[in-house]
């Protein structure tokens, strides 16, 4: 019977060549310019499933992009292990920053350079041949269904309907999700929680026109710099977020668990450097992990107004417009927080402009129990895998649907990721490291194993 | 003997037709996309210029695009005069709020729409049939030189070179140009003053590269964020500009060219109705036409960064920028104004991010003293054409070249302009009402007669 490590050194190319095929499918669900593309991903994934041993592999439509399913139910009292991840990828611009093309992915260095390489296309993927690897060596311990989306970039709208639509088919124990990233490959570690988001796009609208800034300049309000002092005013002196009601329902964290998280290694110098950056920033009181994993932030995502082509032209712009974020934590609501910050925005708009405030999707934050079955096997599977425990550290991204799998299929998600942050997701030249890939190939069937032996306990 | 309306009522159609046809050339200056365009605006004004009976007509070559020359020499002992325009253009953009397109010259309700209509190519053209009409009906009191130039818009660079070049050939009495407005047809009025210009574009780095705003939401300051504060602390709670030292050079007006200047008439619900703002917006303590001819100012044309493309994209971004100029008065000085700025901004930078400001082209400020003969001269044409003396008003925008022609050739510019606030300068749907245009044609030529007449004095 083969090991785990021989199978994978046996088919390391071929699950190498079959991720570079996958990554070559430039699926931006943002764009509808690329809808051929995302369509043709979802069926390759399918017939990747299928190849891999799955049942009832099907790509099942939605009003949007489709979500791919497949499952192998060897025992109905076995535990079901429910795979989540997403075939579709964020916008490639700005293209010029490229060094090689984003859809042609390429290797330097052990890493793979591609969009998506990482997020999510790497690590979705090393559950299908973790799949297969435990089917081929026959040691599938769990029922396994797997549901791969391609709408997460935008807001995975019709996510909830499907769930909502197909309880019993996603019926499971645990959802297992890979899109999120370790400390490092010394320093493995477990999310245990993410932040929420709520996001919003804004329009300050001052003339109804753009006008002659040497005609008109000096009358009338710009919009460029009413939309400024607006976003000025969203962070005190103190870099908290400046918005009435923002921080009530956010959970402090104990003094134990405030020590667990900065327990982590944490080398400020090399953060600094590898951002190239001379001073951090950030809600003073509390250090930089706190700060991006367990406390609420607001980011300006774009901003835009007036003419921004080559050159000059003195124009005193109609509207200035940005996008806005905040990364929510529990126990923050994404929908209360969307309020809030529309109420406050208009309520800050002085009489000079006209203001505009557009929600975007948004998602709760979650808090993974360390104490429950589902973790413990994660934390097993990887203590054998990497010869150490994982350290429990807290997200600072979101993943919405992991608060829709709790409401809609009560059950609690493991979200063991591979990636680095130096992954650099959602920037030009994200990667993934090879070593990563296959590490997580190795890893996952060991998850499956541990939970099925803590399930029977 | 025809008298100037006589001429002018049988030769409008194709004096309104020339000009569309000028219209029809997208001389855009600014991008380069554009360039055989704007040469051959150059021959068509050349041609235009022969036609009217101009001699050693010649399009002369500069660094970038060149400068169309005429003239016609009648008596070394009559006066000179130099009249200045510009064939290129605004870049149209935005295209899609135009009603009809910018370079198919449309009418409606008696008003020409077009990119260039007004600014320039209705106003310099009126001097072209204005010279043809006095040559026809030989009624040319004065020497005359044109010189028509291609880059206004993006800064005139190449222009001082050939004037100091060509000082023999350009000797003139005075500068006349038509690029500038009056408050109405019912009430004319002539531009006495300009104001000046500085350029600049800023960028705020923070970040070597965009960000997860998830990931590192919170540990790094934001650029937009930070430009933002930057720009919001540009004006104090009085909407003064906040740089040190901006006011220095300022000259005040007196009581009595305050009273003046706010004798012309305004009407502010007009004003507002016409811009569709609830309130207008400026430095406290001076009225709207202080603010806009005789008050410093500080506009953002443009700004921008991150992610500003269709839905969502969770960026934390490495770079945001702004284009910012500042409108000047006498007597500020553009160059010390553009340092002034640059070391201020650079000083307001927190140690979060690295800062760039890039100047671009500038202008001096300039005042046109009222009991000069130029002045008399077009006061006198004005009174005659209208039926009424034109008010002396400021003008808000920016005419660089007008301190160039002063400081190298020694003489004075009248600013005697035909077009009116509502013309859409430098935005979509600019137009230039037909009536302004054959007015401007009968007006020209009794500022010759009254220029030769006065100056014979």
């Amino acid at each position: 019977m083969q090991t785990i490590k021989q199978y994978v050194e046996q088919n390391k190319e071929r699950m190498l060549n079959e991720l570079f095929d996958l990554l070559r499918f430039p699926s931006v669900s943002a764009d509808p310019a690329f809808k051929a593309d995302v369509l043709k991903t979802a069926d390759y994934v399918a017939e990747k499933l299928r190849q891999a041993g799955a049942d009832n592999v099907e790509v099942c439509p939605t009003a949007g992009y489709p979500i791919v399913y497949g499952e192998k139910l060897i025992d109905p009292a076995k535990p079901t292990v429910l795979v989540y991840g997403h075939y579709d990828v964020q916008p490639a611009d700005p293209l010029d920053l490229w060094k090689t093309p984003p859809f042609e992915p390429t290797v330097r260095d052990g890493k793979i350079y591609a969009r998506g390489a990482c997020d999510d296309k790497g690590q979705f993927y090393m559950h299908v041949k973790a799949f297969e690897l435990m089917m081929q060596t026959d040691t599938l311990p769990c029922n396994i269904k797997f549901m791969i989306e391609g709408e997460e970039e935008v807001g995975s709208a019709n996510l909830s309907i499907f769930v909502k639509a197909n309880k019993e088919r996603l019926a499971a124990d645990v959802v297992l999700i890979s899109d999120t990233s370790m400390i490092s490959m010394e320093h493995p570690s477990l999310e245990t929680g993410l932040r929420g988001l709520a996001y919003l796009e804004v329009e300050v609208t001052g003339p109804n026109r753009d006008l002659h800034s040497g005609v008109y300049g000096g009358a009338v309000a710009n919009p460029a710099t009413i939309l400024a002092k607006m976003i000025a005013s969203l962070h005190d002196d103190n870099n908290k977020v400046n918005i009435p009601g923002f921080y009530d329902d956010v959970l402090e964290l104990t003094d134990t668990e405030r020590a667990e998280l900065n327990a982590a290694p944490y080398d400020e110098q090399e953060y600094k450097k590898d951002l190239d950056v001379v001073e951090l920033w950030g809600e003073k009181g509390y250090s930089t992990f706190e700060r991006t994993g367990t406390r609420p932030t607001l980011e300006v995502n774009g901003i835009w107004g007036g003419y921004i082509g080559e050159g000059a032209k003195t124009v005193l712009p109609s509207k200035a417009s940005a996008k806005i974020s905040m990364r929510l934590v529990p126990n923050q609501s994404s929908e209360k927080i969307t309020q809030l910050f529309t109420e406050h925005f208009n309520k800050i708009a002085p009489p000079y402009v006209k203001v505009k405030v557009t929600p975007h999707h948004g998602g709760e934050p979650v808090v993974t129990p360390t104490d429950s079955v589902a973790y413990r096997a994660a934390q097993k599977a990887i203590t054998e895998s990497f010869g150490k425990a994982p350290i429990p550290t807290r997200g600072g991204g979101s993943i919405p649907i992991v608060a829709l799998f709790e409401a809609e299929l009560g059950i609690k998600t493991v979200l063991m990721g591979f990636g680095l942050d130096s992954d650099a997701l959602h920037s030009p030249n994200e990667k993934y490291d090879i070593f990563n890939y296959y590490k997580g190939i190795e890893t996952i069937p060991l998850f499956h194993k541990y939970f099925a032996e803590l399930s029977g306990e």
